[in-house]
């Protein structure tokens, strides 16, 4: 067997499960992999113990050793922050190799798709878990319903990164698998969505105040929020003329309205830059920002909880009310409230996350109406070997054995919505044991 | 006497009456007044019925024809948009020519200090209304109760572009006299001032709500709500150490009420693009906006007035409860609301606007207490010749006829914080009539 070279950019907490994958599959298929990172350190280790994994020192400024490698290389996939996915892109048109990345398509992306094309190379994106297994498992779904001739009426899909029940011992059931930074200012974008073919538009301070209520089989009851703009998936899905379509995020009971007290306040704001917090406590911080007394804080709290003393107690168990001096040196509410959520949503040691995604669909077929539930749920192995690891990186590790091994003659940029690239990933991902469960029942 | 040329780049309405009274004393001193701007016609209209004035067509891309203008020039004066004036400076730098602008400094302009000075010459910003006759007519006072040995304990400053009595006849009671979209992003932003030694927070959303009282001699009682970060001018004017220092903006009593429960429905919101208003009407909008139903609409507005009528009425006026259909393509509330305040609050053929600003210091002086109050208000001719032009053009202008005829030995980015710029200045817009009118009373 011919040998094929693999160039992985980036080497973070992400790219685990992927690497894992790459090192158990090289040697039965001839592979050599490279690992290129900006810390040494870290690509040295997640080469450890395989010697046909080669580390490098990799940072973006490093031109050679980026075109180097790639023009070596059979495939290249990039875990690196997005914005440096288009250097790399560009090095793969001009050596004309398929790339793979995780993240969403940009301009910038996008706009390399003619030339892409032209050059018969397949720029793979949203290979992850949302976006990524969240495209290919409900495009599995609606291509089948439309082959059979069914009429698709609604789609809702919900994607949560939790904690594990095993590991879940605080009031807001909810601990971090991912960048902290992006939870804080997660939703701080309005929301769009379809139902009962009129457009829901929902402002960012009503966006947690909007909640749906999700069953998921074994789990019990979960809230989902409007996942920013839903509408765009009614053409990317193909899904034209659908009456109800809705994307969301998934939480445990009771976070959203905690959460949404916490916007109300202003403590997802990162506009009030405040210079010294040396002599502020996060009481005096809570009560600048909802502009009262100190003798009417607790008041003014109480009614930005609608009364509601679980939602109270969830904000007393981050510490907003304490008389406790602020622990970084200057910020904004948000980087205050970052600061805390850090330790006090941090996976311990021996905690597990969890990833749930759910799909609902209604759709008619043959006169009938039928309601079809697929879902998905993943617990991690341990705070390493996240679920929320296992789900970003098992894809893109997946598609990449396939594309080395049988090719492709699809070119251009891309997102996994077509059967030739969804079918054999969700064919393999089953038999890594991430599988959906399905359920399907007549609503007539 | 030699002849003089002055380059004026940008002929917008806030030149109107600077190139007014460069033109009235052109002959008596022999200047040659470049009218530079990107529309021909405007630059022509400012020109006409005056030989000594030349208009040009220029263009921010057109360096020759800049730098030819900027060579041959003896002074410069730019009212550019803020961004276009760092290449006029950096011309202004190569032919070592002095500048005025009435712009706040920014960081680009900053930057340029030190090769200023090296080259000596003056680059002179914020000369127009505010920033510039507040910082010269408080630094003038301030000098003054420092020389006497006083020891001021309060600062407080408020400034308002409003309507003349005469010409007001909505329950706002405000026209717009500048830029409609500052005044609908106007305050989104957080505020901060000192009061009583202590540092006060205000996030944007309570700025509407956290205000003051402003009593004006002959006009009555005025909202006074606090403009941004007042902090910085206790070092640019040298008062160290102050415990009581506020900035604030004048409004007409019940106009914060209601722009503050614009604020709270979101309407001054930049985020929320929905891209088809066709089927969308102003009361739809609002209960988007308000994230209820129709039938609670008028309960949730009737909460965010806090049950005031007067409030309501005033955002009834506006049109944003009406069931007509929204009449922008697409955009943000900020972009729907901006659109009917250009209707609404527009300065009509015969209206007059009115600017007013007062000063009020607390000092101590040979152990008693006093209170200073100055005030200033002038009422526009009509509306193209309004009071905003006048106050923002006239100390531009008569600074560059002090500077043309005595020169200056000053050099370097400057504000007009120093005697030797603002001295004249104020003394020749008194003569102008534009005069602050100085009360002192005892409060000990």
């Amino acid at each position: 067997m011919v040998m094929k070279r693999i160039s992985v950019f980036g080497a973070g907490r992400s790219a685990t499960a992927l690497i894992d994958y790459l090192k158990e599959h090289a040697e039965s298929n001839n592979w050599q992999i490279n690992i290129c990172d900006a810390d040494e350190n870290l690509a040295a280790v997640k080469c450890a113990g395989n010697e046909r994994c080669i580390p490098h020192k990799f940072n973006a400024e490093n031109i050679t050793l980026r075109n180097n490698l790639i023009e070596e290389s059979d495939l290249v996939i990039s875990l690196l922050p997005p914005v440096l996915h288009i250097e790399i892109a560009k090095a793969c048109l001009r050596y004309k190799k398929n790339l793979i990345t995780a993240s969403y398509v940009d301009d910038k992306m996008k706009g390399l798709d003619k030339e892409a094309r032209a050059a018969g190379v397949l720029f793979l994106c949203e290979m992850g878990l949302d976006p990524g297994i969240d495209h290919m498992s409900s495009m599995l779904i609606i291509d089948d319903l439309k082959q059979k001739g069914a009429t698709i009426k609604s789609y809702r899909s919900s994607t949560g990164g939790l904690v594990a029940p095993e590991s879940d011992d605080n009031p807001w059931h909810y601990k971090f698998s991912w960048n902290p930074r992006n939870v804080v200012v997660a939703g701080s974008a309005d929301a769009q969505y379809k139902k009962g073919n009129r457009t829901n538009f929902v402002p960012y301070k009503l966006v947690f105040k909007h909640i749906d209520t999700v069953e998921i089989s074994g789990l019990g009851q979960f809230e989902s929020y409007p996942n920013r703009n839903s509408l765009p998936y009614e053409e990317l899905y193909g899904l034209d003329g659908i009456p109800t379509l809705y994307r969301g995020t998934l939480r445990a009971p009771g976070f959203c309205s905690a959460w949404a007290a916490l916007v109300d306040m202003g403590y997802t704001s990162n506009t009030l830059f405040i210079e010294d917090y040396s002599c502020f406590t996060y009481r005096e911080l809570s009560k600048i920002l909802l502009g009262v007394q100190m003798k009417d804080l607790d008041r003014s709290i109480n009614a930005i909880c609608n009364e509601d003393r679980n939602t109270r107690s969830r904000l007393e168990w981050l510490g907003i009310l304490e008389e406790k001096t602020i622990s970084i040196k200057e910020g904004t509410p948000a980087d205050v409230l970052e600061h805390l959520l850090l330790q006090k949503w941090k996976l311990g040691d021996n905690d597990k996350d969890m990833i749930v995604m759910q799909h609902e669909f209604e759709y008619e077929l043959s006169g009938h109406n039928f309601k079809l539930v697929s879902s998905l749920v993943q617990i991690g192995q341990d705070n390493i070997r996240t679920a929320m690891s296992s789900l970003v990186g098992l894809p893109i590790a997946v598609y990449a054995h396939h594309l080395l091994e049988r090719g492709t003659t699809l070119s251009g940029v891309m997102i996994p919505v077509h059967r030739e690239i969804y079918e054999p990933v969700i064919k393999r991902l089953a038999v890594l044991g991430i599988k959906f469960d399905e359920d399907v029942k007549s609503i007539d």
